[in-house]
């Protein structure tokens, strides 16, 4: 499958998902690197007015979700644990997230991610382990609106 | 302070933040355990049609972050740095996040946080560290809109 | 098998290993807690006279890998991920680690760990992820003389 | 101070500590890079015959810790959290530990530490914060034996 197929494949797939909600782009996908960005709004912030924990480790598991589906994009892959570290706030403006996939075995999947605020400064970054997922919940009915799943045909996690 | 006065004032600090933008609610914060309360909706899915990984992340830093507050109201509190496990996927129904503060030194405060499905089940599971702000980034005019942030008038985290 | 079968074969399967060489006793191991003990000797410090580190990841460690092996007791688990906080630095006396299964699939195996001092208070605190390893790499020849691991008759990992 | 200088105080400082009795070797120290090798010995495999979990995290830990002394020579490192992820099994032979120090603010440092066997391949990885110490608990008699200590004289955390 070509990149821009896959591309195509991921823009349907988050259609109306939390990444789209969010508001991420995927800017960059090949098997060394994913990057990710996002314009900082204030709805990302938290009440001190730096962005949010949680917005950073969505984007920083979504793009190493996304770095490990691109190795096996037919197979549903699900995070088993993320470690965090944030170095310093960030405030506005565009974020970038790259992340990489360091070691995979047949199940599972590690990988290493960095934001960046846009003057370059780091602002995070994670390590995760992500494993395939033989056997998901059923997708309950709420989501019966919005399309249909099929467990393997996911790829990537954004 | 009361504790319908801390209610108060996070909600006021929150409105237009990434807290209210996921719709999280508070439910219960003493200082042996705070409770917070999300239905899951789709936006909050990924593309797998599970809850994201970002958004358990989001509420169990939130929790954590909100325990810290309850011992220290009136410091801007910021996560250092977070660790979790997810366990269980889950697709829909309510969710419940229970955070207690495990230890604190003067500056720096460790707490944990579990992730619940209405059914009882654990879904995920955190660790986290957090410290006192003294020196956070000015807030940029993105959100001179929507009101002012004072350093140090902060209290939780959320 | 009883529960004192069970620790002469751990007694047996130790000997001359890292659990051995550190100085490490188990003093309690039930299915809801299992619990080490090491009297900490200037060996086990760092240059600045405190508990290393490592010392106390190789307890807390031992201590969740004991616990998801009492749950599995014919199964060699081995460590995925863990992550720890420590919150006090210790220098002498008796150490005690109390660990905890908290969740199990029919491969994953998610504990905590909390490593006190004599007097009680908190040192460090840790969660971890275990798996089933079923394809483990040859014992190479410098374990020959130590005698012979047989693949799934493991059970504890100490 | 010379690198030379910074070693002798290295091998001093160690003498006698957990670094010296895992038989760890630091085989560079600059400011992009610290390096630490161990010949893998049957005490410190676990009882299924791989590297303990722990001796790894020691490793880690120590190269992580030197290589934030490496930029405070003159000031005490402690430990705050560290994650890890186990990749690969060992099993003898040598590893060699690479640490960088990636983000460094007035207080806290942050580094990351890959373990690999002598084949190069990767067995473990970590990241870690570290804190400077300005309170540490007064050395037990038990150290009284084994030299001095002094505050804010230590430099690196081996």
């Amino acid at each position: 499958m070509s990149d821009l197929d896959l591309l195509k494949r991921l823009e349907q797939a988050t259609e109306g998902t939390f990444w789209h909600f969010l508001g991420c782009r995927l800017i960059g996908w090949d098997s060394s690197r994913t990057v990710v960005n996002l314009r900082v709004e204030r709805r990302h912030l938290n009440h001190l007015g730096v962005l949010h924990g949680g917005v950073q480790a969505a984007l920083l598991d979504s793009a190493m979700g996304l770095a490990c589906g691109k190795s096996r994009p037919d197979e549903p892959i699900v995070t088993t644990n993320m470690s965090l570290h944030f170095v310093s706030p960030m405030t506005d403006g565009d974020l970038i997230v790259e992340a990489r996939l360091i070691h995979e075995t047949r199940t599972i999947m590690t990988a290493e991610s960095r934001l960046y605020a846009s003057d370059g400064k780091l602002v995070s970054m994670a390590t995760g382990s992500y494993r395939i997922a033989r056997h998901l919940p059923e997708p309950p009915s709420l989501r019966s609106s919005g399309g249909e799943r099929k467990n393997g045909s996911g790829g990537a996690k954004p």
